[in-house]
């Protein structure tokens, strides 16, 4: 039998999953004040392996700096993901770690609570292949710098947008959306990062005055031995059409070839593929 | 005795306010994916008086629709107001009416709640007057122009920004934010529209392209009888601090006089501020 999914709450422990965690008073809840992080947990053949686990709690730890949220300690939440995965009795399984400023009007402290959940097959079916259709962000490239109060880079709850932008790309009949800045650069994907390789470099968005998330899935990458120059910059959408490839990454999906953008084909070559599949080593 | 908060659920009933409302499977509070509304409850002499509760109801319908949640019916968050109101022992009370799309993983469909929470003293002292600071928000002006999924306009869970922009506020030793867009223009508060008065022509920022809520209080005055023209306009903020008055409204603070802008003393005519607190009311 598989288990579909697994709740755990940090002072509470592991609860049926079905069971509430945060109440009407939650400011995680009624305002998304709050921030995650998300990976894939894979059975390595001896135990289960969190891949990239510090990196995530390090930038759950970011996110809750940015928003003044007392984050608890790492060694808390590594206590709880092993108690959560004792409990999980399927596959490979997506983790998510979540943290609330807490309750507004009872002084309790904030809420930190995690879920392993089956990966769905859709989401296995993309790293085959994408199409993505590019959706303007509004914000122009440097909205972000100097200015952080608009949380850039900060993983926080408030994902209505992401998830309004994926719906959109859904009525396109595209599988994700690629975020345009009001200036014409490509941002990122509602939940990953964007890569392209042209002329034997290997390039990303840069983070910072963009806004876009610090991909740990990128950073993997960018640490592995790979036969291309890399680069931080920005690129049109005209840009990317004429690249070599272009593909998605992220935590849990993995890496995922853009076989489709805005309606034109792109074949991002098979080896250059299996590399950067290698790198994140799913 | 006064009770400091009641909780309802769509389903369930009036509940423990401590009691949790979300699974830790649910997107309004794992992605801010879900609507709000927030209005003011007075007592009149002989029973509780929602303001502008049919207003409210349109625009948390409107929010939903634009999400593509699916809201329960007009009837029946009357009824579970009403039941809340006889659980309610204290003052005039501040109303939130919650609906997210529910959880992701299982199939039970929207989660549907509201809070009664007694007013804090802060909120009714920043009627006399707040201290406000211009933020940039990051946007042009017609940023949400033919984007709808950006969510202009909507009142979604994902709030993060607005509650980290009144943080930035607080910093600055001010009690408010107005955020200017990208190319200079006064938008919203966090929470707030912003109205102003010069050469007897009362203003506010048109709603649509600028991504601003559709403030049901600005509404309210507009329908009110005034001795000046009305106009929706853009207005910068070096107009703004040329102007006889500037003030933010909201539902539940109601009219609040714009006292200090970027440490600029304004001083709103007595007058004008009577005449707009009377037309909304309280």
């Amino acid at each position: 039998m598989t288990s579909h999914q697994v709740v755990a709450v940090m002072g509470r422990g592991v609860l049926e999953a079905a069971e509430p965690v945060a109440s009407g008073d939650d400011v995680g809840l009624t305002r998304g004040d709050g921030c995650f992080d998300a990976t894939l947990v894979a059975w390595d053949g001896e135990g289960w392996l969190v891949h990239d686990l510090d990196d995530h709690l390090a930038r759950l730890r970011r996110s809750a700096t940015a928003l003044e949220i007392e984050a608890p300690d790492d060694e808390a939440w590594i206590e709880l993901i092993g108690d959560a995965l004792e409990r999980w009795t399927g596959g490979n399984v997506a983790l998510k770690l979540v943290l609330t400023r807490g309750e507004e009007h009872r002084g309790e402290g904030p809420l930190a609570f995690l879920s392993l959940t089956a990966l769905d097959e859709k989401t296995v079916a993309q790293r085959e292949g994408i199409r993505v259709v590019t959706l303007p962000r509004g914000y122009p490239s440097d909205a972000f710098a100097a200015a952080p109060w608009l949380l850039g880079g900060v993983k926080t709850l408030s994902y209505a947008v992401n998830t309004s932008a994926r719906r959109e790309a859904a009525r396109r009949g595209a599988e994700d959306a690629l975020f345009v800045s009001a200036d014409g650069y490509a941002l990122e994907g509602p939940t990953s990062a964007v890569l392209w390789l042209r002329g034997g470099t290997l390039a990303t968005t840069p983070v910072g005055a963009t806004g876009i998330l610090d991909s740990i899935s990128r950073r993997t990458i960018w640490a592995a031995d790979l036969p291309w120059s890399l680069a931080e910059e920005l690129v049109t959408i005209p840009e990317l059409l004429a690249c070599e490839g272009v593909w998605f990454v992220s935590s849990v999906r993995g890496l995922a070839p853009v076989v489709e953008l805005d309606g034109h084909a792109l074949t991002p070559p098979a080896d250059a593929t299996a590399l950067l599949r290698a790198a994140i080593g799913f």
